[in-house]
């Protein structure tokens, strides 16, 4: 397993990153507000149950953006503001804050380790994407002595209720080390407007010599929302100066433990571990949660770090040889590929179907840390086609088992069948804008979209059969209720949506959402005719019905401009002042961080596909001229300021062979997006599920992947000679495959075994 | 001076009320939930500074909703929930609970006064519309001893600085009265989101043997608005036993002033007379305020509460002499009618251009307190027609003064010009949400409307030089820049509006929007021309501008349908499904009670006239024809859940010489919409602001009130039989009429003086 580029550290990205094929590195210490917050999302870590902001353990009285985030743990915000109307959310979930198990206070000499203060002489972090560890060095001046500093950090993917940090402190002769750390339980969430702490601290008992427990809870709350139990706990070892004695000591947010000791020698090391365990009740009950973590940090070793280190790199080399991707030239390309897939498999690993995969995953606050229609529209293909089959069944069963709230959220807005909703932590609906809740309904369709793809990339038809069904026809029913007839057209119409391009909100007869919803229903007509569904009944269905399905199909309306020879985005879309995006204001980009939403509005310009994403999700559908024109006519109006915009234009341009200048532009947009912070948001979090678009930009952009009409894959590479060999490895129908491709030159090898490493 | 109708206490309203032609008459005291808020709201008084709703002064320990508000006192609520888009106002304004200056303990023989507790032998109780009193009386129970209990309230329009209350305690020999009153500085409002105290309790001085001073302070808030101090006193007196003597005392929450007294003979009276004084500073310095205050409250003398109720029955006198209407045959609009214009006289006396009508008045929290389209585009003409000029004029003159931040609005929107606020204390937009604040624009329409209104009815020119052309041109500007050339159609457009017509949001072209935006434009271009407003640049206007503007005028986009021959309400209305207003079972009116907003708005129901509006507004522009085929299309789907909507439809009703049941219909529910709670939901406050529609449906229905071509009023009656004679006072051109009609027979006397009461 060897890196196919060498390290090039004289490449810095205008981010003050330096490239590196299998690292990120920063060797300046951050001190501007902005760039402390993107650095501090940028090497986020997680192993998909914990995960943190990459903020410093020790005190840093500069800008911090505290985020330790546990999976599935989450609050309810009352959003009762202006107007209420009926059919509304009761409460925005949010993500919270969890203890800070990170908190840290060192003081050299007496002097506090803070290096917002000091003067530091070096610096230099890197996360090891190879390794899964997270390191930061740091030199720095106390009264005369150069103290050298290290952290290395890792979640560990073997067990996941584990956090495993180690401090090292080289240090001259007779210098002094006060090291306390801690786990804290008053912290509160970044965002101005919930300032209040989210958890009750039960108590925090000795359970053994060196081990305490700290049992928290999140506050109440009025709406019924599982009030979260989290029992944590954690040892400090030093592995290398038998002489230091660990003092444990409980305090009134939680506890505490720490040690001093002073260099005898010049250049003394002093390594001390700390091993933290953490665990909600969030899918076991409360009892075996506090037993799981009792058990578990009970007789821990000095040598257990080095031992979890070792076996954290065994996993990720193992994840690696599944689902590694090398590009042969380009070293930004290579980097930024990699991040994603680092970060995707870190944030989703498939071991339970109650989680899933919020948009920022473990780094950051923003969208709550909910679920939305990212998972199947965008991040399935990847981990279909790279990890154990298991772990994409998790992601869709993940619907399967909120079917319930699903029909009850339709229910509350007066229509039949199934809503999923756009925001979720547990099948409830807790986003609270009525043209996203009630109007953002495309996302229905995506949730069985990714049934459908489930079930061609594995078919696993006992899935669909026990699992699948029950959602695809409640889906259905919903669309079915969701249109109505206009005597005016003559046509079934859906009044009142939001499509993908969140630019344009309570539009009529978005072409994307009409089309989807047709899929949708014809889907479930299959279904039935191909499993002969006949006992309707067990499905609250009459003959009757399906014949008026039968006429919603038919009669649907897909608006079209016969002048511009393109489907209309919406009813009165083509009636905008169009100006081309290319006479934007360079000051004015994004949009959104400098226009008012009114003027967005009413602009002409497209956050992210939206006819297109039909395009992209159906390319047997629909012809070379038919994606052709819809993309000259659209593109030029579209900003991409959804993270998820540039990989499906890639993927289409790709299709089209469009120039190499234009792939490989957008190719970096969607594979650097947070590298380069090209949206200029990445310090509120990653855009994780949007990394899948990387993925998704390589393998069915670059290596040209996609079904054809007979539903089996093909590859059509589209390789700009920049890049040189693109090797990949893909698993479709259970058979692992390696695909090699330079220019449009493709050679695909079959793997026995799907642990082999690609080289 | 005498009631044509007598009074028929037989006729009972579903309500619970009492038919009278100048009482509102409640005989049961109220138990149920519902039914005690909507008691609390008919019974609401106030003098246009200080009102409260009807709830008791002594405990009661059942629901209550409190209220008792200031006028231009209120408070910024944070708004940020949700994704948060540019141009968002930062908070939402409330007007808040005031000090509770009516809160009273009444024990006898030592148990307390509770009518949800006591065993209640009688109630009464009656809003004096006549006389400006509100009387509460109760026979109780108490351990075998019958009590008679009465309290008389006034808030006085002389001094509208003053609260004046008796209480009046007849009871058996040997009888023991303890007497509690206070003002109370810990209030919250009832919106269950806004558990939170609004003040803060500066201090509670002793200033005189019994004069105490409260000073509060509204809590700091993050947005810069104003503090406001209130200060606040009381004193009590005894007027009927000499013996008694008053204790005043300082506690927490402000201070309190107390009496024990004991009867001596059978059915003894004690009389307690409480005066409250309370002023804010929102209009002038605090220390103005204070110094204000101090005065008013010293040297009261125990006779002053008979000579202040004289006083407040004379303006009230004169107040009727030029605003009563009188209906000869049918007492439940005569009460109805009456109940509208007392309301109206008590909520906005024109004191003061800082202040305005806020949709619920000072009888709940609803809607803020705030300011609202409804003045100009209801209010003003009855103010207009009954009131001294100068009262009109300040209610045109609050926008004149807020034009500095209607332009700062418009400019946060990315616009040129101005552009008022939907809501709003200080002229800073206040709502937040995007379809309303951004999108319901046709407000902007409705302020220079005012403008023209009042400068029709008073020919003050010098008011439209000085205050108003700055304002007409401003918002010129911005309809101007809020439209766009569509090059697809070849005409301008005004896209993502919000109509009249709440139930469809973000539409594009409005035919309303579109309608008013072009004579606002063409009324700027009149004003330029004919004051030969030459010097443009003062407006920061050029030749090439108003050019535009012609242009804009040319080609405003206006939706007509050839086919059904009427405006279209906005662009793809009609495609909607149709179905009659009379198909929604009575169970799911009304519709905004029962329907997901996701169904009202996607459904053919129309809230309030919208395409109608206009012809109101403009009678002369429009033929019979033209007004007949709009409102046989849009009246069977409309369903009236705004409290503007009847009115409006009645006048034209009227036009069209609609059946004597329709206007009768229409008429009980314009002025009966609170007493007879048409739309549910009284409870949380009266509809002030369309309580002015009760007015316009006598004059402009009934009467036929309305311009000509050559701007000059006419009269068309279009009475009912059943109703008899109307008889009304017009001021027009600062010439008193008084009309006399029936059936289509008209009479006019021109008056001298202004106040000669009609008979």
């Amino acid at each position: 397993m060897k890196a196919r580029v060498k390290p090039n550290h004289s490449l810095k990205s205008n981010t003050n990153l330096y490239y590196d094929p299998w690292k990120i590195i920063q060797k300046n210490l951050p001190s501007e507000e902005a760039k402390i917050y993107f650095s501090e999302s940028i090497f986020s870590t997680t192993n998909g149950l914990i995960g943190s902001r990459g903020t410093f353990e020790e005190t840093f009285s500069s800008f911090k953006h505290l985020g330790n985030y546990l999976g599935g743990v989450w609050y309810p915000m009352p959003t009762r503001v202006g107007w209420w109307k009926n059919g509304y959310p009761l409460y925005f979930g949010k993500m919270i804050n969890a203890l800070d198990f990170l908190d840290t206070e060192i003081y050299i000499d007496g002097i506090q380790v803070d290096l917002a203060k000091l003067k530091v002489l070096s610096f230099w972090r890197e996360l090891d994407m190879q390794n899964g560890t997270y390191l930061r060095k740091a030199t720095f001046d106390i009264n005369g002595k150069t103290i050298d500093y290290q952290v290395l950090r890792f979640y560990s993917v073997v067990q996941t209720e584990r956090v495993l940090t180690r401090f090292r402190f080289q240090v001259p002769q007779n210098t002094k080390v006060e090291f306390i750390t801690k786990i804290k339980t008053d912290v509160t969430n970044y965002d101005a407007s919930e300032q209040e702490n989210f958890w009750d601290l039960i108590d925090t008992k000795k359970i053994d010599t060196n081990l305490y427990l700290v049992h928290t809870q999140t506050k109440t709350n009025p709406f019924g929302v599982k009030q979260f139990n989290v029992f944590s706990s954690f040892k400090l070892f030093n592995s290398n100066q038998k002489s230091v004695e660990i003092k444990y000591e409980q305090n009134k947010t939680g506890f505490q433990a720490g040690s001093i000791w002073t260099s005898k020698k010049d250049q003394e090391i002093l390594e001390l571990d700390k091993h933290v365990f953490i665990k909600s009740d969030f899918n076991i009950a409360k009892e075996d949660a506090k037993h799981f973590i009792v058990e578990k940090s009970k007789n821990l070793q000095t040598s257990d770090f080095d031992l979890q280190l070792k076996l954290q790199k065994n996993e990720w080399e193992k994840r690696w040889s599944q689902s590694d991707i090398i590009i042969e030239k380009n070293v930004a390309i290579q980097q930024g590929v990699r991040y994603c897939i680092y970060q995707l498999l870190s944030t989703y690993s498939g071991v339970d179907p109650l989680l899933n995969i919020g948009p920022k995953g473990f780094s950051g606050e923003k969208y709550g840390g909910a679920t939305y229609w990212d998972t199947e529209a965008f991040c399935l293909p990847f981990y279909l086609a790279t990890c154990d089959q298991e772990v994409a069944k998790n992601l869709v069963k993940y619907r399967y088992l909120q079917l319930h709230q699903a029909i009850e959220n339709a229910k509350q807005l007066g229509l039949n069948g199934a809503l999923y909703p756009m925001v979720t932590f547990d099948g409830v609906e807790c986003h609270n804008e009525w043209e996203i809740t009630f109007e953002e309904i495309h996302r229905n369709a995506a949730i069985v979209y990714g049934i459908y793809n489930y079930v061609r990339w594995t078919k696993d038809e006992k899935y669909l059969k026990d699992f699948g069904i029950p959602v695809i026809l409640e889906v259905a029913k919903f669309w079915v209720d969701r249109t109505h007839y206009s005597q005016n057209k003559q046509v079934y119409m859906i009044h009142g949506v939001t499509g993908p391009n969140e630019y344009d909100n309570n539009v009529n007869n978005n072409w994307y959402t009409n089309y989807m919803a047709r899929w949708c229903i014809e889907y479930a007509l299959e279904c039935i005719s191909q499993y002969k569904l006949t006992k309707l009944e067990r499905y609250s269905l009459t003959k009757t019905e399906i014949q008026h399905w039968k006429e919603v199909v038919a009669k649907m309306y897909l608006p079209y401009d016969k002048k511009h020879d393109i489907f209309v985005q919406f009813d009165t879309f083509l009636d905008k002042n169009f100006v081309s995006k290319d006479l934007i204001p360079e000051n004015e980009k994004p949009l959104n961080k400098h226009w008012s939403w009114d003027k967005i509005l009413r602009s002409c310009y497209i956050k992210q596909a939206d006819v297109l994403q039909a395009m992209y999700f159906f390319p047997e559908k629909f012809s070379d001229h038919e994606v052709n024109q819809n993309y000259s006519f659209y593109e030029p109006y579209t900003v991409h300021e959804s993270s998820l915009s540039p990989c499906i234009h890639m993927i289409l341009a790709s299709r089209l062979k469009k120039p190499a200048k234009t792939l490989l532009e957008t190719m970096l947009r969607t594979c650097r997006l947070d590298l380069d912070n090209y949206n200029d948001d990445t310090d509120d979090g990653l855009h994780i599920t949007s990394m899948a678009g990387a993925w998704l930009a390589v393998v069915e952009g670059l290596l040209g992947m996609r079904f054809n009409k007979k539903q089996t894959l093909e590859f059509a590479p589209q390789i700009p000679k920049e890049l040189g060999k693109i090797t990949a490895k893909i698993k479709f129908l259970n058979q692992w495959k390696t695909i090699v491709a330079q220019s449009d030159e493709l050679t695909i090898v079959l793997s026995k075994s799907k642990n082999s490493r690609i080289n």
